[in-house]
């Protein structure tokens, strides 16, 4: 995912297209797409804007219409070759008379991967593959690496003084940081398919774990983690008013009649195999979340919850949310568990953006794994 | 020391040369400034570089010659009025024949205050004071808490992961962040007059505390806080080679026999009164380091010494170094102590400058206080 290749402009344009579906087309990839004639004047542009709705590809071979005849067509994803809600866009390019396509990347997902490429080529069309296809992966990051890796894209979050707590020693934790750090959470949960967090956060903190933000944009659906069964039946999660569903992962210790009071408050209970310590496996609870079409889980917390995820290399992306204040004392930290004994044990981030947010910081970072040296690449390969 | 004066471009000059004596003035201010004659255009300009030598006026007078007669001197502190270890500068202001001194703050030592302008004003000269009045007082912040409140300026720093330790669960500390980091660290101790750590932090690192950065500066007096006498005599700090003396705070209850092999070790123990914990008493400790000259005091921790300044209200400024990588655990944080159990009660900090240096991530505070609404000002006055 480094920056390897330097995009085309008309590739640029095809991402920046594609970027405007960024909130409707999940479980879909978001994707853009432009026709240029033969003269490589711009005739037609596109985007894929919901699950069913018509691709990027056709949509910019509509507006082109005979101007496509003999000439390019840039889109930032392999076309598909097969007959889904909508006819296979490759038939569309062939028809249209486009003597070359140009692709940003692949279709990530093993089962399709290069069909669509194939077909164009058997047509006679010239396929070029690699023009942005940096900015193509990092867009589509949740869908890649559902395709890949049969599991939504895992991000984790918390909100921490600048000496590291999440709360008081008492448990206080309301509010570390200021609007618009709370803001930028919304934004959050509007990006990701689903919010996830531990029963301890729902016991401590009642959450409502909705979308509130400014822009439209629907609820996340809502997943609680609770291993043995402790989340109340009258949890605000259950009565608060909202279209997503909520889905309580469990273990076989939890007892039959809380299931069945939680599924008469509304909420969905699924269980899934315990791990060796007793709780939730959560590769099982990622599984039947990318079963259900969840791309993507956001993780807020708490502690021991964000440490399962770090411990089982589920995780792939985390944010810091700094507030400017000092709480001292033995105090929750954002990330509990067992944690690591040498810091070269540590699990290393490659830091992705820093920000100011009013008088927060925010830091993005990507999780690199273990055995990484930040200066001088892999310590151990 | 909000922005509410925007500074001339002379005083602007006049400070950018006083800046220049950053690393050398102490315990004096850093002055700077600029002689203009009778049309405005600049003769003379001058800075103060080191204790003992010329001040800044007599520098930029002795270079504008008769130029300066009927002219303005633009000077970034009030000018002195008595003889130090050089002449009253009023005088040499006076005798230059000088019509308007334009002074950007006045002297914030509450026994001189008002001296030199009133002199001044009783030659017959013009005074204006306060163009560049903010910037003066940031720029000689360390001078002004000295002057102001007979204590040095007290910085605090710690270096954590994103996930808010400093160290993981069986006290690995080394390194959490990288060498832009480390190089920074060096930049805050030649910035600073001292350097402090509490015993632990001896114990458990062995550091030397000495200036090791890349330009030339020298090394900033080692202070060690060790209310029962528990440094040992052969600690790295005695041994290190360095030309600045190291100084034990203790208190009573540290044994003589310890109290002389520190002193043969080559160490300095003062005594001071322990506070109702029965630890050494901050506030006698920086009473004795401003009797000393020493303008100000990095304190690198460990957790119970920065919790000690900042529940004393003995912190002035924060920094957070952040490594970008995550230990877990039960590991310790950048402030220990008691900490507070409501957040309101927090210790409230305003954000100077967040930067990248290399992976790592530097957030630099200032301490506000409690009680305030970082959005909407103070909650209770």
């Amino acid at each position: 995912m480094e920056g390897v290749h330097l995009s085309s402009p008309m590739m640029e344009r095809a991402l920046r297209l594609a970027r405007r579906g960024r909130y409707t087309t999940s479980p879909n990839p978001m994707v853009g797409a432009v026709v240029t004639d033969k003269d490589g004047i711009l005739v037609g542009e596109g985007y894929h804007k919901r699950p069913g709705g018509p691709h990027a590809e056709v949509g910019a071979l509509a507006q082109a219409g005979s101007r496509a005849q003999g000439g390019t067509l840039y889109v930032t994803l392999e076309p598909c070759n097969h007959t889904g809600r909508t006819p296979p866009c490759t038939d569309a390019i062939i028809s249209a008379g486009i003597a070359h396509v140009v692709i940003a990347m692949k279709d990530p997902n093993p089962e399709v991967k290069g069909g669509g490429i194939e077909r164009l080529q058997e047509a006679g069309i010239t396929v070029t593959v690699g023009d942005g296809e940096t900015e193509a992966a990092l867009l589509n990051k949740f869908f890649v690496t559902w395709s890949q890796q049969r599991r939504p894209f895992v991000t984790l979050k918390a909100a921490m003084s600048l000496d590291g707590k999440v709360a008081t020693k008492t448990g206080d934790s309301k509010y570390i940081t200021h609007a618009k750090a709370l803001a930028f959470t919304h934004t959050l949960r509007r990006q990701h398919d689903a919010i996830l967090v531990g029963v301890n956060t729902i016991l401590a903190d009642e959450p409502a774990l909705t979308y509130r933000g400014k822009s439209p944009g629907s609820d996340p659906v809502r997943i609680v983690l609770d291993s043995h069964g402790r989340t109340p039946p009258d949890a605000r999660i259950f009565s608060v008013s909202s279209t997503a569903p909520t889905l309580v992962f469990t273990t076989n210790q939890a007892p039959e009649p809380w299931q069945r009071e939680i599924f008469s408050a509304g909420g969905e209970v699924i269980e899934v195999p315990a791990d060796p310590h007793g709780t939730v496996d959560l590769a099982e609870v990622l599984h039947e979340c990318a079963q259900r079409h969840l791309l993507s889980v956001l993780v807020e917390g708490g502690p021991t919850v964000h440490a399962a995820f770090i411990a089982a290399g589920l995780a792939d992306e985390w944010y810091s949310f700094i507030g400017p204040l000092i709480i001292g004392g033995e105090a929750p930290t954002p990330v509990g568990g067992h944690g690591v004994s040498a810091l070269s044990d540590a699990w290393q981030l490659k830091p992705l953006s820093v920000r100011r947010l009013g008088p927060d910081v925010l830091i993005h970072a990507q999780f690199l794994g273990r055995d990484v040296d930040l200066e001088g690449g892999l310590l151990h390969v």
